[in-house]
């Protein structure tokens, strides 16, 4: 009996296993874990109870304090005291009785900022959390909490904080039936069927995370829409979400389907020019403002890839999008008209056409307009230089359109941390009208200002498809407030918030994070290449694709290999879309020996048997920096396995699994990508380099349709 | 100050906000909350530690009484002493050296039965569940936790239990693009990109909560299914799903497109008779046994709403099963082919089609064959008679097939308890060979036996779209492991584990669930009548509908109803659906004063004024019937009210939020069908009964094309 007890409790001896409560990601970088025992007693001291006065937005400032409080510090800072004793957390506005005798610099602050500074009241010491108004204060809470989080002292606090853009919007392609483009998180998180009758706490949920991280307005529909969310049963089920929002300072926006006077009106025209057509989207917006009278206002996308649009009647996008945002503009609505246009008829290089279409127009915009112009000319890829349109109208808005979701950087599987990307971006230096004009500088600079997000929040229960992805979504945030903050500090404020506080793992988490990107770049899309994604779904690689019916649509177009050489010259010798930057700028990229190397390919047709910086021939630096892409994820691996044990099992194990997952797709891309090149090069590879695993026609066979988040 | 304070803890008076761990549904039955005190010491007594030896599935088995146990006692009952005492739980099969010596009669149980019994081991008093096999044990293991969910006692146990049918599966309409066909519940769980990399810790919840209630297979892809997924590449995610759930004792089966070989193999037939088109079956199936060895088998719907089959080549069903079970037959493999099958070039009462094409082909079954039959002759409506295949084909074995999501019953939002239907379909007499022949018996008498339940599982945290409709899985595994079972009694059990034991929750919660389908038969389709969903989606009335191509895709050929009366007349004068029949149940169901009222119209057509049992004329008794389905809704709203703060908010909101969708729905339901009806009858209204909100036009124009779940 005792040597079968024996075997028994060597069966039994695993730990428990893990409970349903497992940690899942669902609460994001709102964890709020007990802190460990050293913080836990010099923070209760200073945090004894929580007062607050006002409105709705008050009450959840004040409800998230107490959430946070209870999760980090275990107790609940709610006191039946009537009297303010030491270690009073003090919210309020600008005008709170308890407030405003301190006279705080609060003015410059604007109507989002927040301050947080220790003080006295009544001879007490308290921490006072102030805003001009209610929302201030609720980011000033949430500013609060990650101090905690991140196991800040919250002695002597002196800290205030302003937005730099004012509209921060994310924007969700998601359609009606839930079908998300581009989503690689499962389903819209919208449950229209279910709505207005029921709001999912979910939705309160997103508040609260958007909130967190300053995002103040959300498009809740796919900017290939058809018009149906106009009609009025669906305002109905918008108006219920604008009301789980309004609390936390998030605006709902529509995407609005110019032809909508038509299919919706059943008028002959869409004509922006046409009086009826001005009057059916007047009558529309006021529609619409009855219901939700704090409505953000339109996202349109015109005239591109196949919506309708002003020059349908040949009207400019200018005259298309004034006549919008005139019907918006005494509700204080803005209009978002995106600068992603190309069109079939035009044999243009495609990365001209949105400078080409939209320069023109500079200063013949609405005030209440916002052109949306992505970050770089092309769409979204894993590398791209600046969109030559920011510096270049600058008596227009510009906002600028970056994309959360993954759509080409291997969707939900593979780590990219995109904080690097939309740092280089920012910071890139337009050189107008000088020196120092970064991109920041540019979005800072307008009558309205703003940032949009392509959004990657889904059903997954861990909201973004991966934990990592959650990354890019708090990243989006902290950039749209603060477009001149760097990836690096963002990077470890999410990793002490989401994996806790230990630097046995935020240190390999955030070197990971940091490198990941360029892995990315290097076994998709190395030396200023891109678009060479498969088609439509832009699953895998795809560099062989020649036969789609759009010149622009094939990858070919892209890189243009041949037997002497490879990359897109856009050179003064060929499209010369380096004339559309500024001079000194397109000197640069116009210039084979001064363009940086990460755009080479991108400006310049190059010889196989160039020599790179390095040293190497071209054909044999691609080679290395493929193999590079790959065995950098190998080492995001290896940095991963030793945190097993320290964070927790369920999240651990999935990153593990996606890891794995994304070293045998850097692995399939890497050698389809060369067993493609090598076939239009006919070079051998480099020594020490292994060729592709399977012959070419063995990748071209490789069919995917059932990859996620197509168009359709 | 202290007035400012008091203003301050009124606005926070408050309870804490609901954490993010507040109760969603996921946990499903299996909550394991902690019990009440006085309980918690009986049972601690009788559970003092676990032994077990064997495989993966009695790791399994012992980390689930594990798990129960610390979630509803608070410990973990693993002991590192190598003794057995007194309290200890045993569990073995009849071979392990701690059961074997106790003579229990395990012998009749099979392989999937298991026995739970107080004994003695080494002079201690223990608790054995002990089977036949692991899989039986598992079993005990969950019976063994449910006596502790629902208060029974641990006393003197002496329980032994075995499934009666052999097959009880999940039938999953799901698309290889996770779109779920009939699906309320979000998409698919099986999240095919990440497979087979990554396995999402959920698909081990689901074969817990399976497991739990005695399914052991699950058919992975919709009936409505093209050939992929018998690609090797899909058959590798098929692969990783089955090792995830044979520690379960679940089998994965795949639905089998009966072109295949033509789509997949490039023959150019797939005629069953065809050398080749059995070779290449053949072939298949040994591939996939070579990666599942424990494949399920297939489920085929074949000729059916345009599904290819052996009709395309002039075979009978017969000629097209056999082949497909003789390539699975070496393999113990089983083939489940459908009778739900209907032809557009035939005329015929849809009714009588599956009748007279499968019954002549009784007994040319192979062994391994399973026709499967839905429980009425139409579609899974809120009622219908059983199918007259049940008793008429007993040369070969039948299942039944139901529906678990409630395509025709209100989708996810409306409270709607299958037991009863099911109940009502199993306890039905046929008759056939004599009384007492129910389709139960029916079921339990085959070679071969089984049932099926179309699954209402989806991505939705609470796994089934509401928290009620956790009900039907959990029923549809209790009805299909003892087709004798009682609707009640698997309510109670319900209820007790998924809200609690307490009577006052539970006993409110029962009554609405036994009252709750005959409210939805009672506002959509009251005394016999059926399919009058709107077209598509089945979202919603659509009584009116009778422009569709086929004539029996329209509610008109369901209904008849004209100025004289309403009803399809399928006794002798009409069609003679009746005549498929036995001629005991016959003669009732074709007689217009011996058939059930709840029949009525499903096989006479009645004038308008024909009186019913009650008194009333049949126009009056449809509106009497319209407004006792409303008021059974609304009496479940305010039976559900008072348990707030009896049950957790986030789940209770949820119920009450959907109650108050289904108050709205069954109110549309009634209202348009007056309306429709009345504009046919032209009768008025009883008195006491109010008009339709609006006209009859109004009702007919309402679209809602985004309703989910529409095949495609």
């Amino acid at each position: 009996m005792r040597q079968l007890l024996a075997f028994v409790l060597l069966l039994l001896g695993a730990a428990l296993p893990a409970s349903v409560r497992a940690e899942t990601g669902y609460d994001l970088w709102l964890r709020y874990q007990p802190v460990e025992a050293q913080w836990r007693d010099r923070y209760a001291a200073l945090v004894t109870q929580v007062t607050a006065a006002g409105g709705t937005t008050m009450l959840v400032a004040a409800g998230e304090l107490r959430r946070g409080v209870a999760g980090m510090l275990g107790y609940d800072p709610v006191r039946r005291e009537t009297v303010i004793g030491d270690g009073a957390v003090v919210l309020g506005t600008a005008q709170s009785p308890l407030i405003a005798p301190l006279g705080l610099p609060l003015a410059k602050l604007g109507r989002e900022g927040y301050l947080i500074r220790s003080a006295a009241i009544g001879g007490k010491r308290v921490t006072v959390i102030a805003g001009n108004a209610e929302i201030g204060v609720l980011y000033g809470v949430f500013r609060f909490l990650k101090l905690i989080q991140t196991r800040q002292s919250l002695d002597d606090l002196d800290i205030s904080d302003a937005p730099r853009l004012a509209v921060r919007v994310l924007n969700h392609w998601d359609n009606l039936d839930r079908y998300v483009e581009r989503g690689y998180a499962g389903q819209s998180i919208w449950d229209w069927q279910k709505l207005p009758g029921h709001k999912d706490s979910r939705y309160t949920d997103y508040a609260r995370a958007n909130a967190s991280i300053g995002i103040n307005g959300t498009v809740l529909t796919n900017v290939n829409a058809n018009a149906d969310v106009l009609r009025p049963e669906w305002l109905a089920r918008v108006k219920a979400l604008a009301e789980v929002f309004r609390p936390y300072g998030i605006k709902v926006y529509l995407t609005a389907r110019f032809s909508a006077p038509i299919e919706l009106g059943g008028l002959k025209t869409a004509d922006p020019l046409d009086p009826q057509v001005a009057r059916w989207w007047k009558d529309k917006v006021d529609e619409i403002y009855r219901a939700i009278p704090d409505f953000g206002g339109f996202l349109v996308k015109a005239n591109s890839e196949g919506q309708p649009g002003p020059s349908d009647y040949k009207r400019t996008h200018a005259e298309g999008a004034n006549m919008l945002a005139d019907a918006l503009a005494p509700h204080k609505g803005v209009l978002m008209w995106r600068a992603f246009v190309y069109a079939a008829e035009n044999p243009d290089d495609r990365h001209k056409q949105a400078y080409t279409e939209f320069q023109p127009l500079d200063g013949k915009f609405r005030d209440n307009v916002l052109v949306q112009v992505k970050n770089g000319a092309i769409d979204f890829q894993p590398r791209e230089p600046f969109h030559p349109l920011f510096g270049a109208m600058p008596k227009t808005p510009l906002m600028m359109e970056v994309q959360i979701t993954k759509e080409y950087l291997g969707f939900a599987t593979h780590l990219a941390y995109l904080g690097p990307l939309w740092e280089e971006a920012l910071q890139a230096d337009t050189f107008r009208p000088g020196k120092g004009s970064t991109v920041a500088k540019v979005l800072e600079s307008g009558a309205a200002t703003g940032m949009a997000g392509v959004a990657n929040i889904g059903s997954d229960v861990n909201w973004s498809g991966s934990q990592f992805d959650q990354a890019n979504w708090y990243a989006f945030g902290r950039f749209a407030w603060d477009p001149q903050a760097k990836a690096e500090p963002i990077a470890r404020d999410w990793a002490a918030m989401t994996w806790g506080n230990d630097p046995a793992v935020t240190g390999p988490i955030v070197r990971m994070m940091m490198e990941s990107r360029e892995a990315v770049v290097d076994y998709m899309t190395p030396l200023g290449l891109g678009h060479l994604m498969a088609t439509g779904h832009h699953y895998g690689p795809g560099p062989w694709i020649a036969d789609l019916a759009r010149p622009e649509w094939n990858p070919v177009y892209y890189h243009k290999a041949d037997a002497r050489g490879i990359g897109f010259d856009r050179t003064a010798t060929g499209t010369n879309a380096v004339g559309q930057y500024a001079p000194e700028v397109a000197a640069r990229f116009g210039d084979r020996k001064r363009v940086p190397e990460q755009f080479l390919l991108w400006f310049h047709h190059v010889p196989w048997d160039y020599r790179t910086r390095s040293g190497w021939t071209l054909w044999d630096e691609l080679i290395v920096r493929y193999d590079r892409g790959v065995a950098a994820v190998e080492a995001m691996q290896a940095a991963w396995k030793p945190l097993a044990g320290k964070v927790d099992a369920r999240r651990w194990e999935e990153v593990r699994d996606f890891l794995a997952i994304q070293r045998d797709e850097a692995g399939w891309w890497r050698d389809a990508s060369i067993a493609y090149f090598q076939s239009v090069s006919k070079r051998p590879l480099p020594a020490g380099h292994a060729a592709p695993a399977h012959d070419l026609d063995w990748y071209k066979a490789i069919r995917t349709p059932y990859a996620p988040g197509n168009g359709k």
